[in-house]
């Protein structure tokens, strides 16, 4: 049994059991001097000190948390943090001049971690996976969705996907698997792209499924890419089999992604940052949830952002990841996200931290599991060495998660420089 | 004595003792599998493992750097770490549109730190500046330019500097403190700008150079702050008294602020993101140096950052740095201002880095002391978790600080999560 005491602020993102809109976030749930306790790993009971003092007995452990902010584990719902090597080279080319379209033409981009992915082994894979794990246990994340894509190969798609599993055995971060096989078109099979789609649908998604390697299946939707015929005959064939749907859709252009996702009920569509008017009401009539990844849009050195606040106007539960993988978005920090999402995007801080727990747990399915410190949840909490929610992103650049707490169990504790402590 | 030895990278910044320029940088002298001694706080050779070994003698204490990249410690020119409260109340205000300007004309900004800073105590700045300290060491600076300008009466910007004082004295940080009383107009002084002006050059200057409370003094240029004329004054007035000179410059209007530094031969003319071709030439010919603060571009939620590449084609030697503070750039981290500078300014990852060390260190006066690895200088060096300097900025977001070092002394080692290592 562990009890929590002493917050300057709970912020318990609980209340009505489903993913939130806009106007419905303007009551965050915060608990001024909260305390918890929780028990068997679960969330026993949220409230005042005094509400929560009959619970706490002999042998509770109390973690005083020096009046800082508790809040729940970040829920990042689009990650591909499994992948061997980095792209720093092109980070370089790319602050030189060169284009992501232009390094990808030329054998960069995807293709290059691929290659590099596919010569490595599943230790290889678990060991990289393993320092990334860290940094997001670190940046406060307790949930994060892991796709495959960049191995292309049957053998190596699935050589991925049993990287994440360890990883999450392994680790106290907990992995919410997603299937990419549809990530791009291998070199091989350039010239015949239906032979391609048919391994998808034939061989990998079968193995996948059988296997219960991933909960999601997921396609990158783009005319130079898949397109929506292609991509709808693969999340087709993944819906036969069980897997739930999402979708890269209108990263580049309007390819009509959101379109195919609302055709489809997916999950979620993510990316949108071309996705009009008529793009955001298809998802809200078919329940899509949009997934927003500004850190992309940061990392090309583009400003078109996608349109937050129309999707929010129009009843969209929006949801904020960080895309992390190391060409695009090399960043696993989801604070550094709801930065952008707050100085770039217009969302609210409230906005922007329920997009990032409760509606992103409601977009991997586990709304009723993790998201917010509720009873009965899963106790996946975090204290940040701040007096203020809205400090933990407003400072940008710096981490400010104190104490990790998975199941109720620490699984990471900052220690301050010695120097500065001894001397203070 | 102590040795450094497997490293991946020593990127020593060595080379020509000036600051440095475009081209020049190309060869930013990267030791792969160097090694380094330290002897009595200062840098004794820095070489490869081979021509270090004989330096090693039996009471040297060895640290094994793990295949990490030795960066120096970044120095970073341009910061205000020195305040009360925080302004995240105004952060979500402008979430919800409204713009810094409009924040300011109503009471908020500069002059709503200003009230809070004046109610506190030299110890409750101290405090607070000790957390920033050590934000800012965590994130891999030994060094930071410190500026007054919250308190705005004489014995309020002596308070902030002697908080400077003192947080150099009690944390391993180095500070270069700079006297900013011409932050701001105070209000009590709205209707008589000229009294101001005559405490600042009658009363505040005389005081602080008396006490050595401050290396610079510096102004923030701009039509509805300090006209041309005003900061000409001020800063004539500071040079008289034997302080050296910088400046806010072309911030939020092409005011002429960078002829006035070039005219005024300051060491440094800072922002310069409304600076034209005339002055940046001008800033050429007068040899002062551009620091350039993409930290407050971005957190502004602005994409008009300054011409980099402009600068550096006309011989210019940039400087990158914070801006921390408060309102405007809520960043204490070096590694996020290298990402904007290659993401968004178009700087290669060695020219950001110069930016950052050696040309920094120029800027304040320090090029013979700090800012490279190299023999006889200061021992303040930074381990950071990479293979390669480029991954310090390229996975933003989080930090690589593993090890910091000052004066070859350990300040700073970070833990890895036990969970995660346990499992490894």
């Amino acid at each position: 049994m562990l009890a929590v005491v002493n917050c300057s602020q709970v912020v318990t993102l609980g209340g009505a059991r489903r993913p939130r809109v806009g106007a419905e976030i303007s009551e965050i749930y915060i608990i001024e001097g909260g305390a918890r306790v929780v028990r068997g790993g679960r969330v026993e009971k949220v409230g005042t000190r005094v509400e929560i003092e009959p619970l706490i007995d002999s042998d509770c452990e109390v973690v005083d948390a020096g009046a800082r902010v508790v809040l729940p584990g970040f829920v990042d719902a689009h990650a591909h943090p499994v992948f061997a090597g980095t792209r720093a080279d092109e980070y370089e080319e790319r602050a030189r001049g060169a284009t992501y379209q232009e390094i990808a033409a030329r054998g960069g981009g995807i293709r290059s971690t691929v290659r590099r992915t596919r010569e490595a082994t599943l230790d290889d894979l678990v060991r990289a996976g393993k320092r990334y794990a860290e940094w997001i246990l670190r940046t406060g994340t307790t949930t994060v969705e892991a796709k495959s894509g960049y191995g292309l190969t049957t053998e190596d798609e699935l050589k991925i996907l049993r990287a994440v599993r360890r990883l999450n055995e392994e680790t106290p971060l907990q992995f919410v698997p997603t299937f990419l096989g549809a990530h791009d078109m291998p070199d091989e099979y350039r010239s015949r792209r239906e032979e391609y789609i048919k391994l998808l649908t034939e061989e990998m998604l079968p193995r996948v499924a059988a296997e219960r390697l991933a909960e999601y299946c997921d396609a990158f939707c783009e005319e130079r890419v898949f397109t929506l015929d292609e991509s709808r005959k693969i999340l087709e064939a993944a819906r036969s089999l069980g897997l739930g749907l999402r979708l890269h859709a209108d990263q580049l252009t309007l390819s009509g992604g959101a379109h195919l996702a609302a055709e489809l009920r997916a999950a979620t569509a993510d990316h949108l940052e071309h996705t009009d008017t008529s793009g955001i009401k298809a998802l809200k009539a078919a329940g899509v949830q949009p997934v927003l990844l500004p850190g992309s849009v940061y990392a090309l050195g583009s400003s078109r952002y996608p349109q937050a606040r129309e999707m929010i106007e129009n009843g969209l539960a929006v949801v904020l990841a960080t895309d992390f993988n190391p060409g695009s978005s090399p960043t696993p920090s989801v604070p550094m996200i709801l930065s952008l999402a707050s100085t770039h995007m217009k969302m609210t801080p409230a906005e922007s931290l329920t997009a990032a727990t409760i509606n992103a747990a409601y977009s991997l399915g586990r709304g009723n599991e993790v998201g917010s410190i509720e009873e009965g949840k899963r106790a996946d909490f975090v204290i940040h060495d701040c007096m203020d929610y809205r400090e933990v992103a407003y400072f940008f650049g710096v981490e400010h998660a104190h104490e990790v707490f998975v199941g109720g169990r620490r699984v990471f504790r900052r220690d301050r420089p010695a120097n500065i402590q001894d001397n203070g």
